[in-house]
């Protein structure tokens, strides 16, 4: 007999919880087999839930449709099973535009069809550090300019990252190491039949932080700095994670999965085990969430059907060519950090870091933050948040508001004699210059006529042009580094 | 019966001039064969006089050995021939320390021991300019840090460089264009046997004057920057000019052959063609001058055994491995210039022209500045000579300054962790740490120990460091980029 639970309402794309008590005794992450179908008019849709420690499992659901879902429960524990109810989803508001996904192949916009415009960074292990540490990076964030954070569900083990995590992921069997920071795997011996839910609860705490934000959680899934053995899980035990991660995480709809942060590093797993994993993904992920498979010298094969978009650790200077490639939206997540550290990857001018922002964004494509300034408790923003040094993110915050005033159509590139342009042809040009300083540049545009802007894109400033502009004219500029120009259609 | 000469007496290196009368009438320049043999103990070389108009016939003969040179001449002219005499080249003096010759392989020194490390830079057409100008130009080399002057014989035609030269090379059959500056080679009608003598004492002229401030003219004899007709000369017309041309300048100690600038842009002429110019040059140059030829996208082949050096338009990134490539010295005369202008090649920052010498500097090479920054009337100093404008000449005097007061011994290449430098093994390093902004370095020296200094190659500062360093160490940096450091042995 079904038990009927009551009636849930909730905003489209935001998700509700069915809190279920069932059996605290054997091993409840192994035992106890529990899921939902929620349907909606002729559709159904299974969504598998989790234990959460202390009797407690939970079913998370995100409807991606407005109206009356109904639901119930199947389980191999009849307690849990044939609990039946509704979730009335109703008009998202407010901030709430629902999940990124892929727009017109190769763009992003959020499923209420809201442009997005992908300006990411990176703070690995910043869910792992001290409850100090955690709210400064959320208070940093506040106040900058990214729409994307990077982030580990395992701890990370790096240089600057020495500490240990406030959590495990798992629990220990058994006395732990005595100097964990100089551990390897033999000295653990974890049993990774049974999470830690703490850990889990903190790390969703923190992509519900972000979300308040608006920011995309970029989850990434595995990656090789580990000493604690958690790269080195079996089949069964990397299946069983992946499920449980998307069990809990996967109703959060600012998550995307980056199956692996450099994925050719991890020795320990080979390109078809990747390929498993994002098969369990698309098999258990109700959302289709954006899923990608980060680099560091070898790209991952982006043409695999569960890869929803291009996540690349490179120079920016070849995004147009990915794009065309791949037929799909391209991200590098990683091209170098503003910062001071000696190891080459982290010691970019604010420039040069800007410089690849606007590169890459002017080919069509998105562009990743990073910060490694040295710090005397080693807190990188890279590793671990905290507070921003450098003098990139208010410029990227600069070229952000520049793109979010431009149209929100379909952008193409645009060429004229080796001058790149984002635009929407016959209307919109958004030229960027580079690092040399040309005094002035030929440029011709169909259309038109055009008003002109000059942008200094490091000294935050928009010069209005004289005039108007058509066919092939110059364009003075002053002569230094970094600047753009943008042409509008006189209506 | 032989016709005594008086002796003279020179320099070694420096040279004299056997100045003869001979016949006006006919063609002098195709109807009369002169030249001496000079001979030093067992030793005999050939060299070919010159017409130089009015009757007067001129043979120039550098000793490159001290004591006493006898000479006869010989030609198909009674009048010119079996002239006999003696040099005696005497002790050199001041500056002159011989011509510039490859030393131990894939270095260079003047032919006295001194080294000679290249700083040059490039004013294409300064010869061809007024006179004013041409004054000009060289009184800015006196306060330039240039040691190398890349100038073609010919003059040019192309964006900036759009006015008539003050002389022409040959002498014109008929009425020139009338509108000179819009011709091409069909509105011209040269007599490809009868140089203009004045032209060529001119072009000398400038090469003196480069000599006095012991600047190397990299002379350029041929280039496809043309609207006159001088790059579709004839097989027979290119010979009997580049048998003029060494006739005339091969004796001017501080003359370099570049056979062609953009030898790859000349597409009136083959790659065989110019391996045959270079067989002439080895035949009737008696010097050897140094010779080499300069590229716009493909390499010529540098293994020809006439190519001395590598001539190479490209950044300095790759100059270490042409210098193992092809071991023979390597000189980047052209990657690009500081500026202002709209083509790439001509808006380099200050900066990053300074880069460029230092990169290329540090991997063993040389490298060639140039400048094209904006003016009203054209005078662009990369094609017309004029006033320097740039951020980059006082910083590459710096660079030079450093060059010289470091160990003039062979210097090889070291990298210790992808920081590259200039070294003497055990005894100095030079590091260069580029455009990024480390505020540290580890690095591992053999030997020592040695003193260090911080070197801010923008800032033009050198700041000792306290203590000495062994083995592996950190140096601390300012974190700013441009940076390098010198270690030299403490005694």
């Amino acid at each position: 007999m079904a038990k009927k639970q009551p009636t849930k309402r909730i905003q489209q794309w935001d998700f509700c919880e069915l809190t279920l008590r069932g059996p605290k005794e054997g091993n409840p992450f192994l035992d106890v087999q529990l899921s939902a179908e929620f349907s909606f008019q002729n559709r159904t849709m299974s969504v598998e839930g989790f234990y959460d420690g202390g009797g407690i499992y939970r079913i998370r659901f995100s409807p991606d449709m407005l109206g009356e879902w109904t639901y119930r429960t199947v389980s191999n524990v009849a307690k849990l099973s044939n609990i039946t109810g509704k979730v009335i989803a109703t008009t998202p508001k407010g901030k709430n535009h629902g999940p990124v996904k892929v727009w017109r192949q190769t763009h992003l916009a959020y499923a209420d069809g809201t442009r997005y415009f992908q300006f990411g960074t990176t703070c690995y292990a910043w869910p792992h550090q001290t409850p100090q540490l955690v709210n400064q990076t959320i208070k940093t964030l506040k106040a900058a300019p990214f729409n994307k954070m990077r982030m580990c569900v395992f701890p990370k083990s790096y240089s600057y990252n020495k500490n240990e995590p406030e959590f495990y992921p798992y629990v220990h069997v058994g006395p732990m190491p005595a100097e964990p920071a100089k551990s390897s795997k033999k000295d653990w011996n974890w049993d990774t039949t049974r999470f830690n839910p703490k850990y889990f609860q903190h790390l969703e705490w923190c992509v519900g932080e972000l979300l308040k934000q608006g920011i995309e959680a970029d989850t990434i899934l595995f990656h090789p700095y580990d000493r604690w053995g958690f790269r080195w899980l079996d089949n069964k035990a990397d299946e069983l994670y992946l499920r449980y991660v998307i069990a809990r995480l996967a109703a959060y709809r600012n998550v995307w999965w980056s199956m692996a942060n450099e994925w050719d590093l991890m020795k320990c797993k080979t390109e078809e085990d990747f390929d498993r994993f994002g098969r369990i993904i698309q098999a258990y992920d109700p959302y289709k969430r954006l899923c990608s498979n980060h680099n560091c010298s070898t790209f991952y094969d982006h043409t695999q059907p569960w890869i929803t978009h291009v996540s690349i650790q490179r120079d920016t200077a070849g995004m147009a060519g990915w794009i065309r490639q791949y037929n799909k939206p391209a991200i590098v997540d990683e091209s170098g950090y503003e910062g001071n550290i000696e190891q080459g990857w982290g010691n970019l001018t604010g420039e040069e870091m800007l410089r690849k922002f606007w590169a890459g964004t002017i080919q069509g494509g998105y562009v990743g933050h990073g910060e490694t300034y040295r710090h005397d408790e080693d807190i990188l923003w890279w590793g671990k948040g905290g507070v921003l040094h450098g003098k990139s993110p208010a410029r990227i915050a600069f070229l952000r508001k520049i793109m979010e005033a431009g149209p929100h159509d379909v952008l193409t590139t645009f060429n004229h004699r080796g001058n790149p342009a984002l635009c929407k042809d016959g209307q919109y040009y958004l030229f960027y210059f580079g690092p040399k300083q040309p005094a002035w540049r030929t440029l011709e545009l169909p259309g038109g006529p055009y008003k002109a802007e000059v942008i200094d894109t490091w000294r935050m400033t928009v010069k209005p042009v004289k005039g108007t502009f058509e066919g092939k004219f110059t364009l003075e500029l002053p002569g230094r580094p970094y600047m753009a120009a943008r042409f509008t259609r006189v209506k």
